[in-house]
């Protein structure tokens, strides 16, 4: 076993030690991620008609493919400074647990209110907002997170924010309403009259408990709606993924301090914010032939967009009102199973990490949900901390990755992120502990289904 | 307004600078806190009676008034590497919003699973619960992050965890619940019908929802009726103090290391094991005549031992099957409002914090729990952390310190302890969000009612 004194059991970052810039990936990606397209013309969507959605910097930034640092304001950088950096975690007790030579490291995102590594690029959103001039923000919110993120952020800036929740979350995570609207947001359960898109939904599809895609339409059709008002999103676009290089940078910062080479760097993916975000500077590395790393993309093998997913342009919405992105997808109307890592059931991915898989610079796997729930309960009693059904997919891969080095004998360091907490989760642990959980994985005929519906892009 | 570059947002210290040694007020204390008296012979109890309900080790540590540092073993230390050290914050937002010239700090004991301090005393006395080689303990719990900080411990050591919850909690905070299910911990509705006083209630008052007295007999008798089992308990006894001395060294190791010296300190008092723990080594200068400081203990209106009880032996739970202590008490059969704020609802208060405040070393005082919520939200909104209803009396008399500092002009230093996170206490801020809470303090009759059964002891 590893003496525990060479490296401590978390490493902090300086403040002065903290990035002060992200970094974009896709400067030194050979291939770009492709542009969005408007979804009427097929053609790129430009600056002016991104504008009209996304505030003005963050179109910038999403269409920035060239600059590989891009300042971090300052005030963002005090935000962070509130609860960043966040540790990254020598995992000596699992290490000790696991009888495994291997040496395990992660990143831990949970330890604010938002509960995960959402509030990196909330911040950054409700800070061009403000700086912009706006009276307020709109977003969709399924699992919680992302919500409770941006109304911690709008509430620190006094800036109005509207979130359009999922109705079933809304009713069964009442909870995660109230913290956001202990931040002053008000939360709306979608589908809502207070749109068209709704209203239509709604008489369309009564008593319908609503879906991501139709909270996405609302939010959109809110944000363009309303003087004053722009649309943000907490995952898969390029600037999100920017934002959230901060986890990368702290965590190679931390390594680097201490000479710690990673072999393995997991992250769990569901639109990519999280895995994109850590990975960025390790890919980096790899893309500049300065480094190599085994890079991996974790999954539900309920929503598997990466390992069964076709690599096609495709809508981000059920409601095929926003642009098209291509990515892997399951098609845009593919329904995942009840599968209570809410934060993965998104039908595509980002582009910039599905091109990063698509190029083989990163590996993906895909992981069933009972075997996600026992890694979360292990890695809990053994490392106290109760993490989140989403960071517990790579939970899962670390600890398996770990036991193949019981059994070489391979010193490897696998460094992973563990983006969150699982406290308002509780719902999804009570059916595990109870034995009532199951897992559920498309067949190739559900998957011929959706694919079906994929737009006809010609490119 | 302060320079945001003298001193970090957060100070952690060094593993190195951790405490290697709990610090014991009472070696330091001329007055000593009066002995745990038998309840059948009124006389002091002797380690051997006492070592039939607790554990040896622990049994020591209670009765020792006179060695000022007793060394925290090595595991234990280990453990506390997990989650510890904790960050003292420089609240620059707060002050900024508060336009106030006051510094302000806070000791935060939120950033692990249990959510609050709990955690030092239960991984400390699970620790010699095992070291003895006992199967298990027995505990009570009300608000849950007692028991939650219980479980886990318990987890970590492979030792049995019992949970007594009070059934109102048990039925309204299903999460709590399970998160001590996913430590491995039982966890039975009390009153239960697995213990000879459980069954005598449920006889008695059928229908009934419990109360923490009733849990703690019931834990009482479990842990006395089963071979290798002791209570344990997360507040008033001087062992839980000693073991929370912890907050308050690593707040004076982290102030010093700056050179900061506090003018105020104030934490929130239920039993004590916060504001004990937190204040100790402050007091321990103090008696030692090395610095003074203002200490205030913050207690809810709606159960103001420290403010309106009286300085006299009282049984430490309503079935009065425990020994008898000395403290500021409302008398055990007192029953607190309806009050959120679940930690701060106990009749009693710890005997050293009860001898501190009777020897006039610390103030205290009392709020009312709308205040309380209104700092709460205004915290969580400016500093990003959703507190406890229980740490958010601290937070209302340290914004109150700090506006009286922007009336004065007055550069005051004022330390508070930010004991835990709500994220388990939703319905209560659901309630103050829609203007539903209430507050409601004990008239002089209704106290004047449950001092009528004060014990009679002399002494």
């Amino acid at each position: 076993m590893a003496a525990r004194n060479d490296i401590p059991y978390k490493i902090y970052l300086e403040e002065n030690e903290m990035p002060q810039a992200w970094y974009n990936v896709r400067a030194d990606m050979k291939n770009k991620p492709a542009p969005l397209l408007n979804p009427g013309t097929l053609q790129p969507m430009t600056a002016q008609e991104l504008e009209g959605v996304f505030c003005a910097d963050l179109v910038q930034q999403e269409l920035d493919n060239t600059t590989a640092y891009i300042p971090i304001p300052q005030e963002i950088r005090d935000f962070y400074k509130m609860y960043r950096p966040s540790p990254l975690v020598r995992a000596y007790c699992l290490e000790e647990k696991l009888k495994t030579p291997a040496k395990i490291y992660y990143k831990f995102e949970g330890n604010n209110t938002s509960g995960s590594h959402k509030l990196n690029s909330a911040i950054a959103q409700a800070y061009y907002a403000k700086k912009q001039g706006l009276k307020g923000v709109t977003t969709e919110t399924g699992a919680g997170q992302w919500g409770t993120a941006l109304s911690m952020a709008c509430a620190y800036l006094d800036l109005d924010c509207q979130v359009y929740m999922v109705k079933v979350s809304y009713e069964q995570k009442p909870f995660r309403r109230e913290v956001m609207r202990t931040y002053g947001a008000s939360v709306t359960p979608s589908p809502s009259n207070t749109t068209n898109v709704g209203r239509k939904i709604l008489a369309d599809h009564p008593g319908t408990t609503g879906s991501l895609g139709c909270a996405i339409s609302e939010a959109v059709e809110a944000a363009t709606s309303q003087e004053g008002y722009r649309y943000v999103l907490g995952s898969v676009l390029n600037q999100v993924l920017l934002h959230q290089s901060v986890i990368g940078l702290e965590t190679k910062a931390a390594l680097d301090k201490y000479n710690i080479k990673p072999d393995i760097i997991i992250g769990c993916a569901g639109g990519g914010s999280n895995v994109g975000g850590l990975i960025s500077p390790f890919v980096g590395e790899m893309l500049r032939g300065e480094a190599d790393y085994r890079i991996i993309a974790v999954e539900p093998a309920s929503c598997p967009s990466l390992t069964r997913g076709k690599f096609a342009y495709d809508f981000c919405d059920t409601g095929m009102v926003c642009p098209l992105a291509k990515m892997y997808t399951l098609g845009s109307n593919f329904i995942p199973s009840a599968n209570h890592a809410g934060g993965l059931r998104y039908h595509g991915m980002s582009p910039v990490v599905s091109q990063l898989y698509h190029d083989g610079i990163i590996e993906a796997t895909s992981v069933e949900q009972t075997k996600v729930f026992e890694a979360a309960e292990y890695f809990a009693r053994v490392e106290g901390i109760l993490p989140a059904p989403e960071s517990s997919h790579a939970i899962r891969v670390a600890i398996d990755e770990a036991v193949k080095c019981r059994e070489t004998g391979e010193e490897k360091t696998i460094v992973f992120g563990l983006t969150g907490t699982g406290y308002f989760d509780m719902v999804a642990y009570e059916k595990f502990n109870n034995g009532e959980m199951s897992d559920y994985i498309p067949t190739d005929e559900d998957l011929a289904r959706s694919f079906a519906t994929l737009p006809k892009v010609e490119k």
